[in-house]
């Protein structure tokens, strides 16, 4: 049987001090505990505990977190970007299962318990992603919780060969079907979008879709999905990451988007990215859109930036929101918690009873001070056991 | 006679390493020194060396870090936020010469050696801000040079009696003539420029004004500013911060504004913000105007953000302008180092035999892995003196 812990002296969400008890993975009462001769107790020194951070959109397979610095001389297009990653990641060397672990490392280190990880899926490559990520899920399974989307980072229907793998990837262990761009990466939206669901109807896996389309084209390919998600009866299991559309200056059009995204259960995924138009945090969230958050690439072939810090996010979604107010800063929080949670569909997340000893402790005064500060983490836990202290995971990787 | 000090196996700007001789405040010799009986000798572990980081723009008379935590309920308009700090003060406790001192200790750790503050002058608080960040100047001139901008926070015109507080401010200690939004907030953008200009000729002073208006509005002042520049002959000697209206979506209107303040010599100051449309980075500075940033305020009456970290604040540059490419981030650290001399008229700064020995040691393998790192930098020195280590200040504050 499981060692009983005692983690003294924590604040849930930020609020008063407690005690929580832990056992067999998961938060068995909370309130002043007594001494108990079996347990192990923790000292939380009056830390912020909040549920593990969720990092909701990565890309696990291609970080160069660790390798020599690469110098990055790329021209700023997507399609140069993607066909020099193509081309680079032989080249350089670049392990999937080593630099899956190495970022798993990073974000648990600052408190992250789940990832949803987009993994590329081509025809240069085939599955050497998914099976070098699958590898990492099962060597830190202890750690960290991994969610694989199989992703065509270079286009499906363009690339004949494509959608074949893309069902080989979900038959050996891929979680959900990934897309890009239907418009402008496949020039056919409706080809894409088929292929896409018809791939989810098969596995009965859930849809996350990367859409950088801007404005009007990517409200139509928008309008493109919220059809298919009814046809198909998928609420609550599609997921458009970035919905750059979404920060197109028409007010009125992107109510009535808001309104059908809502109604239909499609969940957004925003970085808060400074650099392009993007998704209104609150209104996003007042429409009553499950809205996410993640890293995206970090220290990848694309560019230099990224720590896979989720607290850091929430600073970025605040900073790019301009949300100054301690409720609104709050709401940033949801997204990279139970915003997350949501979209991937986690069950006892929380700091309730009953629910998931997925922790991590926080120092500041207060949540948003917390939140702005960024401080190292002096404590992770993963289903009861500690897996990072000081910012630092207890874990080693290649 | 003050002690010769080397500085062993550091890197200029992330180059090959070698060693720097440091006698009396200045750079003495850079290359393989020999061992000297009476030199004190640092190593520098081939930490990459830079000069002294510049922030260009803050506000250190009304930080509130190091206070309680300030819940803020403030609404998102510009005027709310200027009443409720102008109220808020007092009550809370906001004195300038503490908080200014202890914004100062979280800079230096971060490497900055010289920091631009506009300091607000208004006819409730008069001249105490000035006053309090003046003592600061003064008490802390060994550990990093300050600027005082004189500010009219709440208005120039519409509040009767500033007008002769910056005259005032200018007379006892402030540097810099300051102004803010002629159009929106005095609604006299004659009346608020001919005011600055005045002072600026009659205390031969520099001129830095906060200019947040946005479009067409704002190129209109941009214009006025230019006009003026030229009148006066004050090349050079003029900066406009923030200028969100360069942010504007008119290409050629926007290059023909670049190309007049590259012409008459007025710089510009970004803080990259996420959250408004502002001045494109490269475009700007190849457009030859001189570009600086700043942090602006942290942790304020208008929102918690900001750690004073000028290496953070080149990652915020970064992100902003889309630079994902080396060369293109090289260029945000310029940004934060020389452009910022630059506009502050540094005499003598970098890192050759001759400049000022201010100096900070950051940990990478090359620059640009180190500005996205932003590593705690190991060691600060103003004027060959040990300022602050492993991020942290060797002096203390109230
Ligand atoms: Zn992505
Ligand atoms: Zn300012």
């Amino acid at each position: 049987m499981d060692q009983t812990v005692i983690l003294k002296n924590v604040r849930p969400w930020g609020e008063s001090a407690t005690d929580v008890v832990i056992r067999e993975g998961r938060i068995a009462e909370v309130g002043p505990a007594t001494a108990m001769v079996e347990a192990q107790s923790i000292d939380g020194g009056g830390a912020i505990l909040l549920p593990g951070l969720v990092e909701a959109h990565t890309h696990l397979d291609k970080t160069l977190y660790g390798m020599p610095w690469n110098r990055n001389s790329v021209p700023s297009n997507l399609v140069a970007k993607i066909t020099n990653e193509r081309n680079s990641k032989k080249r350089i060397g670049l392990d999937p299962a080593r630099q899956s672990a190495r970022q798993v490392a990073l974000s648990v280190g600052h408190g992250t318990t789940h990832i949803r990880s987009h993994v590329d899926v081509d025809t240069e490559h085939g599955l050497a992603g998914v099976h070098g990520v699958m590898a990492t899920r099962e060597k830190y399974a202890d750690v960290v919780d991994i969610e694989i989307v199989a992703f065509p980072q270079s286009g499906m229907l363009i690339r004949q060969g494509t959608k074949e793998l893309m069902d080989e990837a979900l038959s050996v262990g891929a979680d959900v079907v990934g897309g890009l761009d239907p418009c402008s990466m496949d020039l056919d939206p409706k080809g894409h979008l088929d292929v896409v669901f018809a791939l989810a109807e098969k596995h009965g896996k859930p849809i996350d879709i990367h859409l950088h389309e801007p404005g009007e084209l990517g409200i139509f390919t928008t309008r493109l999905i919220i059809e298919r998600t009814r046809a198909h009866a998928m609420a609550g299991k599609v997921t458009i990451s970035h919905a750059f559309c979404l920060g197109h200056n028409d007010y009125l059009a992107i109510g009535r988007l808001l309104e059908q995204l809502a109604e239909t259960g499609i969940a957004i995924m925003t970085t808060g990215p400074a650099d392009y138009a993007c998704p209104p945090l609150i209104r996003t969230l007042d429409a009553g859109v499950t809205v996410c958050s993640g890293s995206d690439g970090i220290r990848d072939c694309w560019g230099p930036y990224g720590n896979a810090d989720m607290l850091e996010r929430a600073v970025f979604l605040g900073m790019r929101n301009d949300l100054d107010r301690d409720d609104d800063i709050l709401r940033a929080v949801e997204v990279v918690t139970t915003g997350g949670a949501t979209v991937l569909g986690l069950e006892g997340y929380g700091v309730k009873v009953g629910d998931m000893a997925d922790l991590v402790l926080i120092d500041g005064e207060t949540l948003t001070e917390a939140v702005v500060s960024r401080r190292p983490r002096p404590l992770v836990m993963k289903r009861g056991k500690v897996v990072a202290r000081d910012g630092a995971p207890l874990f080693t990787t290649e």
